[in-house]
């Protein structure tokens, strides 16, 4: 499993959560708190949306929690929406292309949880990415097939129906080669206007998930762990859901209903 | 493109070929004389083996020329079986599992060469794969690609035939998608025991691959070029074959006969 | 040797002069024209003024002609001022500490050239450096000495005078250990307000070193060789010269006398 | 601090102790149990002897946890006699050349602990380091410093007596720049034929360091904390001692006489 974060509002240094706040995101990377895998030093990634459509993108095989580069980066680095993610590996190779986040033209992910078993439905999770995305895979991880399923399922044009179209796939994919459970993530997706911050596992007890609102939602945050010790500022996701702030920071919450699957895979 | 070499023969240092010849692999890296590009700084690997049935291997995303590790390792390691890889990247990523040789088991490959307009043909030949060998994919590159084709292709069993299964399906998936030349490629492959060196390019222009034997075969080099300046050491593997030196270091040749394919793609 | 270059003028996209240009920095990381050390690709470094005293700093071991941090940071980092190195390593370890620029507070250095027979000297240098800056250094090149030098004698206070003093030093402990050829150098400096451009080598036959003006100085350049094809856009510095421009890019050059340092070396 | 070990016996794979014990190196870079710094991530390192008089390197900045080439390495090298360190860094750079084992010609040694307040006595520690010895300082760590003292002091000669002096300096120089403690070490040393293990720290409370016997010291082990469950099998080394096992294995232990350095302080 991983932690990540990933902010919305107004334009600020991404020292101000990744290294400067009493339980940071750096900070998590050599000792979470709320997960039993405290060590998330396989790699580490930030994507920042600036001046341009696409976002820049910054990821390493190292620890988070003495990178020279990542500490002066954060230092200099303004943005209004970005991501950043620690990494703790499930299997998969440690290498750049597996740190997070995913980037596709102006969308960026990041994903804690893993596809479960992933070895046994990998082809047949691939071959449903369509042959457009395909080419861009460059790395060996069930988070990044979650990432061009999605788009193949049209995220660029309607993200919940995405999510549930994928959920859907890879629910289905697991049940017909008997995995029990096919699925946990908590995701965070992002436009370079709205920022989701997605919940979801097959037994309805995901990852942890909070979100943060400022000053009538002028900053937001939406995290895998509390950054600091203020109790009430941290409002955990829902099971099943899909939270939204778009371009004005207005929130909305849509639920992934259970039974659409259960229907479907019938 | 790349620069390989394999060795088969008395046990000696990996450092005898790597470093220390004239024009070694390591001297290669930095300045190949062969090809157009001179530069094979994207990464190295060697594979050797040893007391076990499975292959050693190291793979970096370094260049070879500075590489303190390979270094010492070359000094340090003794084997009567090893190939090693110095990479030019053709627009794949640089990262340790986009290295040769790959290995499976007690398989190594090393490839020269590319599959062209991969992006065009990749999922196409990615689907062609087994699901048994599917997961274990972890890079990349078209060479990883070719290299669990062979294996899907019963390489295992049967290398002559894998060879030209994996050609056939590759030249014919090409020409479904009117790519006009669809491979090029000197490999490298053992199995622990016998040597392979294969030469292959669709318009039968393939890159340059040379042998060379010693006291009655004792001692067996195949190199993508002459490590040194002994003009008559160094023999030309003939286009459009296979190479073998078995267990016991006796070769043959067997062609790779064009009209086959033709025949059975139209 | 390495390349470099250094840019002051309207801000602008690092990837203008690292990536766009017709023989771009990048290009000159593989193929470089006014050197003998055609490939430079034992690591890379960028530093860039922004809205901190203290610059940004980005530095690596990998070649900088594949790295797709360089190039996401590139497109997405604007600066006014900034200089970028890639490095051919002179019998030193590749590690990013010996990757260029050198930082102190908001200083930035990056060297062309070396200290000759810097193992016989390396003691005497290192321990001419004041207690205070000993402590920051955390490489192992003759560069980050010459920057350390420097600041003992003085960079923050006048730059002129602590060049000066620094290739007395220089000279004067070669010439102790009778090294023939003290020092080989171009140097790019900034504060964060000025760029210098120095020039000079104990023979005097420096490595190449140019300058570029556009629009009366609202743009300046100072480059190891042309980055495009425009003759007459690239002016040589003079050998032995110290070329500063100024906050407002007023270009001021200063010489350095060679008498001084052999009459005071006598 | 750190975690390493140190074997010497009959050849054996190192993956035996790298991997496969129950609380092996490679465990305790992620959870050591014996130091309140439980994980080890900041890179790893292993030196061998083999056939050569000169031990092999390998040294990463990876954790040690995920390393892909570690594992096939410790697979394949035997060795009769091999060192092996996962890194906590403690304020320095995270770079092979400070990754441990140190190596000079056939030596090794790898360290836990510190040199406190390193800043302020690193000048005048590597100002007492030999000038032939002062250019093959690669790194930034204080540990290095310590290596590069003791062959200063004679390590090559008399062990016992290079470490006295070695201590007494760096306590005499702490003392001096008013650091109240100054030294806190296990180390691990060897010259291809003996194999040593030293506790010493300035408060008398040095960390952890255990031996292991096995079949009339056939195998002998030297750790910072037990490879496994057995009680019995791992015994303390003595606070301030020096303990050796020759070439046939034969243990002697020498006491680092306190009062010796106070008197001398004095």
């Amino acid at each position: 499993m991983c932690r990540w974060i990933a902010y919305k509002g107004k334009p600020i240094y991404l020292e101000d959560w990744l290294l400067d706040s009493k339980h940071s995101l750096i900070e998590q990377s050599k000792s979470a708190d709320m997960t039993q895998y405290q060590v998330n030093g396989d790699g580490f990634g930030i994507g920042w949306y600036g001046s341009r459509v696409e976002p820049g993108l910054f990821r390493s095989i190292s620890p988070a929690w003495n990178n020279s580069n990542l500490q002066s980066l954060a230092k200099h680095i303004i943005s209004p929406l970005f991501l950043a993610h620690v990494r703790f590996a499930t299997g998969t190779t440690i290498q750049e292309t597996n740190s997070h986040p995913f980037q596709f033209k102006n969308w960026l992910m990041v994903h804690n949880g893993m596809i479960h078993e992933f070895a046994l439905v990998k082809k047949e999770l691939m071959t449903a990415i369509d042959a457009y995305y395909f080419q861009y895979i460059v790395g060996s991880t069930d988070s990044e097939i979650l990432f061009y399923l999605l788009l193949t399922n049209g995220l660029q044009k309607n993200v919940n129906l995405a999510i549930k179209k994928t959920i859907q796939l890879i629910e289905f994919t697991a049940k017909k080669h008997q995995v029990q459970q096919a699925l946990r993530m908590t995701l965070g997706l992002s436009d370079g206007k709205s920022l989701w911050g997605i919940r979801y596992s097959s037994n309805a007890e995901s990852a942890t998930l909070f979100y943060s609102l400022e000053k009538n939602n002028e900053q937001v945050l939406i995290v895998s762990e509390p950054l600091d010790d203020c109790a009430q500022c941290w409002i955990p996701v829902n099971e099943s859901s899909i939270l939204q702030f778009d371009k004005n920071s207005k929130m909305t919450v849509v639920n992934i209903t259970k039974p659409e699957f259960i229907l479907n895979k019938a």
